[in-house]
């Protein structure tokens, strides 16, 4: 049996392993585009800030290793042109030799990742414009940061890796700009959370434009040189990241005739299985659903995709498995801030029929007389009828890690609030309050209610 | 109607002003033995080690604060020295003026708390011998402290308490030496983990003896001067701490004929009702029991008698809810080594009739790649034929608290180790790896699973 994978991706890596790993006798080949394979695209800020040092770092396997340690026939620079489903044939390329030939497959798994969006605006593709997301990428940003010229960077997208741009280019000692069309930062948190991670921004220097659209991108030369603003303000600048989101990666599977659905993703079933029985999809290419509301959407994550390949490649083996949908729990640091969500916001609890209600908190995530204590601002969002929580929101301390992950535990088994404000949590001063952040916020969420 | 409270400890003071909150009409007296309310023991360490820069910070409320904000009749050096239920009157001595007097009650709340248990041994009441639980143990401990003469300190027992002394009696420079009768320090946690606080403790210079219980206080002038161990060896010191554990204040209650059970401790229902209708108790002079096996315990914590004050004297004002039981979740730092655990241990588990299995982990706490990361050691317990998880123990970095936290909401859920495997976890580089210690434990747990 041949187990072929598209896509090196972290979905990808992890279908080809867990199928070798249930199965030795299966052969699998993985075939992937660009150069690496098992990166991360959660790293590339951190690599390009020099946190992060070398881009090997970045990979779990390289190629060769994955070939030898794992025993999987693995292929960079070879892109997947066509899917024969009726033949059961792939069309590969081999990009360094520029050759195309013929490879057949007995199952799939289609771990094409997403790409860029990049805005149909003018030069939007010119000289010191860059994307975010291969360590390609990742390689020549960090060698326009590197050259002296390079003084100030302009960033377009105000999500989680604009936010990680901004913060690691400036901490190189760039002038940085970030300019967001919708009118808030990071869609996943509410204003006022979203007004915090402005503030911290804006004391570190950082200039922002929200509410505000790039018409175009100007050039001197071929070279980015600025943009223009839809408020007609044009702002200098000798770098610019784009990344205002990104699509999955579907034309293939597309073409082959497979269902796509949320975004153009890859419709498939909980078990990664497309509409094609020897056809199994992964990750940032394909549509999930919501654990709570079980609605499709589309959230590319490197959890997820991690996930999803292991489950593809599993059950592709004989190990059935299912996936259980995504909260989406999100997590990531500005400077000192550290911002994080999982579940709903009150609005989309709204829109998916429960009677949102929201119950917010802001406490020290340690005794109030220890010293080195640092704020937790904590808001749940419940159903005002069933008492179930649907989704939080936090923003502090680095201890917002762990209550952000306890509230995604506590979702996913549909706790209430109320069973929440009884929890039996860990104490001590120098690490948590008597009353944790959480048992506060569910007690005032509790009397929220509206008894039956 | 007057409702009284004896003790101003954490249940006390939550019980009276919770009373207070729900019915403003009650009128509320606490009597308190100290000359403090509503201080936390978990603090004292950090008080005598001067993190904590005065006793005041370490109360929540002054006795006056609590009289003038809350409405609150409180009085402090005033012990309760009989209750007669048939008339439903106190004897109450003002120790001040070596005055008693008879006041009478409608309903009372018992938070008498606990007694540091002090061995039976030669001079254990000796000068520089002392135990840890009042403000004013604390002071006169930080007072010994500080005498240029104390060069030594002998902490007797390895329990939270201890590990805590150590750690501040080293940071201020004295030579420090534990002594535990058990063969391990700190009993909610298994032997691997218990001998790494034994090395970090080893590393920070604290000379330890662990299955070594002393036999004698050595005195020289009426001054503590050393101890002679079981094994007849003799420990100069300057100074010791007794911290061997705590009874319950309970003798009050016996005598008035209220019913006792575990360690003496008082019997109260899941509303926090004693034997007897009028009279409720709560914090660590009572017994209560555990979440998952529902057995009764004795778990003094200052979580937990908060929380029991709170629900005694929400229900004695009319606004019933019960205690749900304790698991208990404990949490620690040793120098740089966070400790923690939650619910049984896989012998407790085993002893309360299930099938018990460990799952464990040795993970980073960030991506791989990302500086600065630290291991996070979990240990998972289960039941091998439901799944269900029944209790956890972490030691590692600071992250570790809400991970334990995260499993106790899990255990109180009723979580299998499958679903917590499935959890949708927050990552990012800087925070938290791709797969989270959790979910790399509870997928090896899931394997050793007895399939149906």
């Amino acid at each position: 049996m041949h187990l072929v994978v598209i896509g090196g991706t972290a979905a990808g890596a992890s279908a080809a392993s867990k199928a070798k790993r249930t199965n030795p006798e299966i052969d699998v080949s993985v075939f992937e585009k660009t150069g690496f394979v098992t990166y991360g695209s959660c790293g590339l800020p951190y690599y390009i800030g020099g946190i992060v040092r070398t881009k090997e770092m970045l990979s779990d396997f390289t190629p060769d290793a994955l070939r030898e340690k794992r025993d999987i026939a693995t292929y960079v620079h070879h892109e997947v042109t066509t899917i024969d489903r009726a033949n059961k044939t792939l069309e590969v390329c081999d990009l360094g030799r520029n050759e195309c030939f013929s490879v057949p497959y007995d199952y799939l798994v289609v771990a094409t990742g997403a790409s860029p969006i990049m805005p149909d605006i003018p030069n939007v593709r010119a000289d010191g414009v860059f994307s975010l997301r291969t360590v390609e990428d990742g390689v020549a940003i960090r060698r326009a940061v590197q050259e002296e010229s390079t003084k100030r960077a302009l960033i377009v997208g105000g999500g989680f890796i604009g936010l990680e741009m901004a913060e690691q280019l400036s901490c190189l000692g760039l002038e940085v700009t970030l300019i967001e069309a919708l009118p808030k930062l990071l869609p996943s948190v509410d204003e006022e959370y979203s007004d915090a991670i402005r503030r911290v921004l804006e004391e570190h220097g950082v200039r922002l434009y929200t509410g505000t659209a790039v018409r175009e991108i100007l050039v001197d030369g071929g070279k980015v040189v600025g943009a223009k603003t839809n408020s007609g303000a044009t702002l200098g600048t000798d770098l610019a990241v784009i990344s205002v989101g990104v699509r999955p990666n579907s034309s293939l599977a597309k073409s082959a005739g497979l269902e796509t659905g949320v975004k153009d993703a890859i419709v498939v079933d909980e078990y990664m299985r497309t509409s094609d029985d020897s056809i199994w999809a992964a990750g940032d290419c394909v549509q999930t659903f919501n654990l709570i509301t079980k609605r499709p959407v589309y959230a590319p994550l490197g959890t997820t995709a991690n996930k999803q390949g292991r489950i593809a490649g599993g059950n592709i083996a004989g190990d059935m498995s299912s996936f259980k949908g995504v909260l989406p729990s999100q997590i990531t640091r500005v400077f000192d801030l550290y911002v994080a969500s999982t579940g709903l916001t009150a609005e989309q609890a709204k829109e998916a029929g429960y009677d949102a209600e929201e119950a917010k908190v802001t406490k020290m995530d340690r005794a109030s007389y220890y010293p080195g204590g640092e704020d937790n601002h904590i808001k749940l969002v419940f159903d005002r009828r069933s008492g179930r929580l649907v989704g939080a929101q936090a923003i502090g301390s680095e201890s917002i890690a762990g209550r952000i992950n306890l509230l995604a535990a506590a979702i996913t088994a549909g706790m209430t609030v109320a069973e929440l404000s009884e929890l039996d949590l860990a104490y001590a001063p120098s690490v948590a309050p008597v009353y944790d952040p959480i048992l506060v916020a569910a007690s005032q969420g509790k009397k929220r209610i509206i008894p039956v």
